[in-house]
């Protein structure tokens, strides 16, 4: 696969999140891949569990924007992006480092989201 | 280990690339530690290994500047750099992500460099 169909997966992954269009984000992942968000917490296994994880996601209001050029190296890519969330009347945004790891085919079979606490900061409704 | 001590690994790998300091380089690394510098290349093993890779390194005339916070998660740390290089008089400039994983004891046990022939530009001498 190309490094240009790398970068095209990662900007669908983040467009489809930003449209909350969940056949979109699963579309771009083989059926045996793993999730693990944030790395250290519990790994997220096969397609159907990774629905039941995004349909949580898309319905929750946010907006992601990448915020460097996606890194792409051997069959994975690493891009740093910000995520803006609202939860129960609360906003915040995150400083993000997504790794996806491809199969042949180009589908993703592994993901791992960096951010924790120390990249989360509470923000005003209209800095949204 | 805390948070704080990642990011502080992080800020001194940096700066002792930036000073060409080996020592300080290696001092950062577990004597079993892996590199894997670009992100699909042969992994360097072992302490003796990374300091044949580093004394390379720090040879060659370059810049690095972090261009976003620290990802912590678990026991890991991702962050985004622009690396300038000077090698046989051409300047290059490349955006890299590097992960590291720590042990216990807050040494890196593993460090991934994630960066691509697209994620490289020549500049001109007085832009280094």
């Amino acid at each position: 696969m190309s490094s240009h169909h790398y970068i095209e997966v990662v900007d669908q992954y983040i467009q489809s999140l930003n449209e909350s269009d969940l056949n979109g984000i699963l579309s771009l992942y083989a059926d045996v891949a793993t999730v693990e968000d944030p790395v250290g917490s519990k790994v997220i296994s096969g397609i159907d569990n990774l629905r039941e994880f995004y349909t949580v996601a898309v319905k929750i209001k946010l907006k992601i924007i990448r915020t460097g050029p996606v890194r792409i190296a051997g069959s994975e890519a690493a891009f740093p992006f910000r995520l803006q969330m609202s939860v129960g009347g609360v906003y915040t945004r995150t400083d993000v480092i997504d790794v996806f790891r491809f199969n042949k085919d180009g589908k993703i079979v592994s993901m791992r989201a960096y951010h924790g606490p120390e990249n989360r900061s509470v923000i005003d409704e209209e800095d949204f």
